[in-house]
């Protein structure tokens, strides 16, 4: 992935006036799915980590730990669904609320198990917006 | 990963629709929509101050002031519309998703203009998402 | 509660021209023991299903659930107390110090105990500032 | 830029068996410099609009939003400086002190200019952090 | 200000058995106003700055970031006043709730203003708070 | 350490033109190790209540905000490395980077511990930053 990624900044700096970033909408326009992903990769991580633990005090720390990537993870979907996406996504995305809707919903369950089932239904729903959200940057 | 989440999400699309998640309350059960409109009064309030005043710093001040509100206020919303609400709300109110995603664009919209109609129109809208939370409620 | 609630909120609203939140103060003036209320139900509630549950997970994270509302409960009453009353309203109400101190300490309470009673406290605490408060406000 | 992403994206896919997030450290190991480069991207972002815009409201919002982003891009770097590596990566990369205290730097003085440079220079010491992080990942 | 207070804090080290920090309660028991008073005079170097400076977004910057410091300051004194103080120092020190109230509206009043005075008066105000506190310390 | 802490800042005091707090950089110049300090000292009152706790509910509450202090200290020693450091102060304190990574690193570590010799050595670590730090302010 490093490498990948060494080369694509390569090829983005010697292109000429590339937009890093974009500009869907004031004040910076920047947004990711990357951000939620990364809190719900932490979450599973964290799951993993308690299941495979018998110490006490680390399991404790491991559900509140847990409990601030899961909040984390809700705010950066709320983000982008109420700022990043526009009537003009929704009209092509119809099931857009819905998809929100059970992410944050799997987000907040993530709070309430350990089950890494929970973790995984979440960063799946993740991938899908993420997926929608580049089909949009893309039109 | 990404190439094993692929696949899993593959497999998820293929076995029959298990919905988990979730059962309102726990832990606590204690919602409110005032929490969203007390936020959206003080928007509004800080609107007609800002209009009102030609006091330089003072308006600098009630800009960053009347952001951290909208942004509670957005939170306040959020959690609602995530955590409160129900599939068998939103069968009831099929149109709970458009109501939230239009009163959090307004608390966003809030963020960036002075004009008091928007912050009359977020308060219509929570006074709106109040309204079905009682009668959600009463049932 | 919520009744009760309601109630006051309609007769508030069937009385003629009024002002919903006041505006004593710079920036926005809009203050409501409302918000220290919640806070205290939602403390109450967790209690409940603390003292009710035998699910180890769910306890802990009740523990620092309510460490977060009580911490929060407590801000909204400081900030009353702080920014909201003034010197005349302490001369009619010389408890009014007392009150808060105490009111904060039970929040405070609220978090090194599993205790109804406390949070029950608390909420009485609460329900008297809220009365002078709105006291004030018809002066 | 969404374009290269995707492709990048695909080519990831593509390759066999890339474990995209570690797990280095106890208590969730996830960890990625895409989290300060967003942050990084976003202040960028701001930066532009700011010197485009004659709005003062809009310039005053964007200077205090900057802030914020800054703030949250410095943590970011310092997290990964303070809990990801480790000494022996210390011994591979002599530069990763002086490194990350000129990136954090960068990103404090990006709170207190609005030119586009600081963000460019701040967006590659991030680069560079990014680089020697997936060499360490593979190693 | 500073003269004096570094008069007071010498006079006060200086004196037999002083336990630098107790811990009076649970859960940890360790207060200082030092950590208002570091806030406080931050307060009042931003003002400084502020009144020195004619670059409008360097004022805009300091006005933002003073709301931040006054809101911490004010943080560090509820807390004393609600979790460190007892009955027992009130019953000694009967002026302890003037004083905190004076203290917090203080640096609520410097949220509003960049007039030093306040800063000022905010400082003298927390040295009395601190000379109290290191008395009850050596009770 | 409390003495030796109490000795150094009475020297430090009695010296000839000490500057209380310095203006090194905009916008306050405030900086003080005492921050970190309190909140490591905190970690270590914790620790010693938890070794000498059998209350299993207080146990799990000084777990999570013992985490929030290592957080906070771990946030004012960041600060102070990137802020207020300069390169000058690196050439004759080369060990400047090492010596704040490790607190850090020792921060990080007592969210992971109850030993209270970590809280030590944090303490140590800190005395250290802070007898460079009250050095460099006499230069």
């Amino acid at each position: 992935m490093a490498l990948t990624s060494r080369l694509l900044t390569l090829v983005d700096r010697l292109s000429p006036a590339t937009v890093v970033h974009a500009h869907c909408d004031l004040p910076c326009g920047v947004y990711d799915p990357a951000q939620a992903r990364i809190e719900a990769e932490s979450i599973k991580g964290i799951m993993e980590k308690y299941v495979g633990s018998s110490d006490h005090d680390f399991k404790t720390r491991a559900l509140f730990i847990k409990e601030e990537r899961a909040e984390l993870c809700k705010h950066h979907l709320w983000v982008l669904w109420t700022d990043y996406f526009k009537p003009e996504h929704l009209e092509k995305h119809p099931n857009l609320h819905e998809l929100f809707w059970k992410a944050t919903k799997s987000a907040g369950e993530a709070k309430k198990t350990t089950d890494v089932a929970v973790a995984d239904r979440l960063l799946q729903e993740i991938a899908e917006i993420d997926r929608i959200f580049w089909e949009t940057k893309k039109a």
